[in-house]
């Protein structure tokens, strides 16, 4: 396995110079764009990995998928389904025009940032600081791994010049989408899009949705079955932005991508996998990334489909 | 023409019952629907009113005209149109979906309320309280009227609920169509929507770009004829909202109207018209107003066309 | 099993009264909206059905999975995805607004209209009747049913009134996107919606793609593994309408609907089922054959995800 | 006056070096794109010429107020006004968007194609050579010119490539905005847009607008003065595509043009100008023309603004 996964690092490689790291704040701008890493964890809580999967990068859009398992364990599933969609939007992940078009005003699905500011106001806490503790010790907890952080340079960048999803979310308050107050839910998603972690730590989520929810060490139900499962769907109808549609037809598996580099994807049954390289396609998704999962979806036979 | 007037109000009247107050903000929906005045001032500065033309009303949306004089007074033309458009939209007046498709990113034009955000950007001034002061002295200037002021409880209700605005706002920043800061440019929005005046502030001011920028009674050059002539022509083509084609079509003469219910008509060379009805029609202009307009462009041959 | 399908076609009738019957042709319009059927046929052949599982109907929208298939066995797939995308489109199925606002001028996918009339312009035959002959003999030998044939007055009564067809087929012509003749395209097109089929016909394709392409009777290979697993990813993607995403969160299966009240589902590795039930809801799937199918997932645990 | 528009003409001929010839058809694609020319017939019946004004070209675009004219004369202003709305549209002049985002499902506007497919539609005639033969001889009349006549390889050019105006034809006819035979409207489309003429018969025509509708030289009331302001009314607010806000802007006349390469002015009460350019810009529109009728616009103070 090590060899075969040092393999397609090495074959893949090549990609990363096609693809450019995400520019919309200096901090991410920083990355290495050769980066690369891969990092898998079976059923059997076997690990394996190869490349740069040790390295540190914000989590970004793969913590929607995070965030809407606590949304929808904070709350009413028929709740949470009046306030955002289920289905692809057909947009780019940043769009607006659908909030206005859509007689409904929600958002299409959780996994666009519009979808993710609604599931964000719906995690429970009297105040911002006890949402924010509750939120890193749910990340924590499903990573097993106490150290993760806030990276603060990232957080502060992501508030300073997140414009464009404060519009989203004015909008959204506007037509009582979301309630309370604006800016304080803004900044839960910008620290829940700042949390540092690296393959390993996408790796052993993915494989806890890819367990339905029960921690293979422990036993323990962390997360419901249901949950597990919506989770993952999501992933495959919305996960990796408007190339989600492509990504199921080459890859099969169910994955979320971040513009950070990351990739958690989750092998229903078999295994989690955390991918790492910040040199992004057009669409987002990390270009080499894509093609690590594409050869690993062939060699194993992943596809769920 | 008193009795032109009278009648032309009486007649009018019953379509009052067709339409409804704004009540998007409470102070709004107090209007009495059943209001209906007019005035007008020739170019001999001879003054006409009928019906209710003392009532003070916010000026919301016809301020939009006055703005985009001053900053068109204020910076050079091709910098203020580089920040907003000279075409109808074909889309209500507080849509944000053009900002998104279209590539300039620029608001269509500065009578809807993405190209007025713009407008009140550029107007000069080092302090907001400066700016705020050069508004008000501007408007007091044209209206020849220095008891015009806003009318508190309207601008804040205006604040309070303004998201959608604000929305918009914070995407013009993100474009970089805006600049500065973005609360304090919104404050001046909403304060010039939320200044008092009567049919015979609009008349007033209406006359002063019939006459192309010149006091009837001083001779002073107040606004240039370019830019006269500029308002006027926005006027026409986007004044009415998304039933300015129509209003072009049915009464031909330059109009602004806004929620409050006010209409400023203003027919070249020959007279300026303010017209209050707050009974609105769903494209949120005077039901009333619309009408009396075109009874006395019909009744006069007042129509440029 | 027999007693299960009996059950949940029992527990699901009551919701063919909260939807309706497709009207836009006259010979749709005549279904009887209470009925319901399904059969399922599963990967040891056995055949269970229950309801009205004899009932013939037109297949409509179910067809756009085989004609996938056969251009993309008639045609190099680089080809076949340079003229139809493969995302979600996150509009109603007969939307033209995608075709023109998106730069690429193709459609999302070929689970819409749009999308089918390309794929229908990519099979391949010297005329018109060899490609009729030719889609024939193929839905023909995927149902293992030789009586399978168009139903003359559907066919009829979609070409009168197939306008906005019509309209997206000459704008993909237009657009360079189908090449030839635009109603010999649409002809083909508006015979494949009107091949009439039963549940067991549904069900014996479903099994087929849930099979990768090999005849569960006789073992011969009769669509290739990977264009089975892409017919079967679009059915999640997009397969019913702008409801697919809902559908894969409550249901799980691949599955592609029909207006004529027509679902087939493809449980990989495991089952085909045909379900029947002609009252649509507001998205143009049966109403009650989603119903039975979420009961029959939760039931027999049948979510791929 | 010969002077002026000597000058005039040799100012703006650099302008048709930054523009190119319409190239969808063939024939277009063969004129000279360096031609400029323009035609001023005044109230008093002088004519005044200079440039390429002899040229002949197709009138395209510039047939729609004609049409129009045609169209509200022979029906209830209601009825056609039922199948065509009133406002510009903000869109390019062959968009197809609004036809499906607007409920009303009718064009925008008149001078937009779709808007012209209907107006065409309501031609009146028992045969298609009927209606042909009056628009022609409309056109003949209004321009005081026998010879006018269809430009046959422009006209077959047309109707082979008009798969844009197809599908809004067949859009339109699956919405019930247009009745009858689909192809029938578009041919009689098809030749109105090849009809042939000069900038004598543009400036005729638009006189006849400037003058209300009766002609200068027999006194024949030949269009209503309601006709006439209309037409003129559309020219502003929708003549000039998608630039017509900032024609009004910096020329304000009443103007319409085609891709030909003509723009017909009509300066209410003053005088009638036909213009010739075939260079155009992006929207559509004689690049050097318009900056003619800019520099027209100033020098005669014709604004009507």
């Amino acid at each position: 396995m090590e060899n075969l996964l040092n393999n397609i690092i090495k074959l893949n490689k090549k990609y990363t110079n096609f693809g450019q790291v995400a520019s919309y704040i200096p901090e991410l701008k920083n990355a290495n764009s050769e980066d690369l890493g891969i990092c898998i964890i079976d059923k059997d809580n076997n690990i394996h990995y190869a490349g740069d999967y040790k390295k540190k990068f914000t989590i970004q859009s793969v913590s929607k998928t995070i965030i809407l398992a606590m949304a929808l364990m904070d709350n009413d599933w028929s709740y949470v389904f009046s306030k955002v969609g289920m289905e692809p939007s057909g947009d780019p992940f940043n769009s607006i025009m659908k909030l206005e078009t859509d007689d409904t005003k929600k958002p299409c699905n959780p996994m666009i940032n519009a979808g993710a500011i609604v599931t964000t106001s719906l995690i429970k806490g009297t105040t911002l600081k006890e949402k924010e503790e509750r939120m890193l010790a749910f990340f924590r907890k499903i990573a097993k791994n106490d150290d993760i952080k806030i990276n603060q340079a990232v957080y502060e960048s992501e508030k300073l010049t997140g414009d464009r999803n404060r519009a989203m979310a004015y909008l959204l308050k506007n037509d009582g989408v979301i309630n309370g107050d604006v800016e304080e839910i803004l900044d839960l998603y910008f620290k829940q899009c700042s949390i540092e972690v690296d393959c390993v730590d996408l790796a052993r989520i993915g494989l806890l949705f890819a367990n339905y929810g029960i921690d293979i060490e422990t036993g323990e139900r962390v997360i419901s079955e249901n949950v597990s499962r919506m989770v993952k769907t999501f992933m495959v109808t919305c996960g990796m932005y408007d190339a989600s549609g492509e990504f199921a037809i080459k890859v099969g598996i169910p994955a979320k991508s971040g513009v950070g580099g990351g990739i958690m994807a989750s092998v229903p049954r078999k295994m989690g996998i955390g991918v790492y390289g910040p040199s992004l396609d057009k669409k987002g998704n990390s270009i080499a990334g894509i093609k690590i999962l594409e050869d690993l979806s062939k060699q194993l036979e992943l596809s769920i489909f």
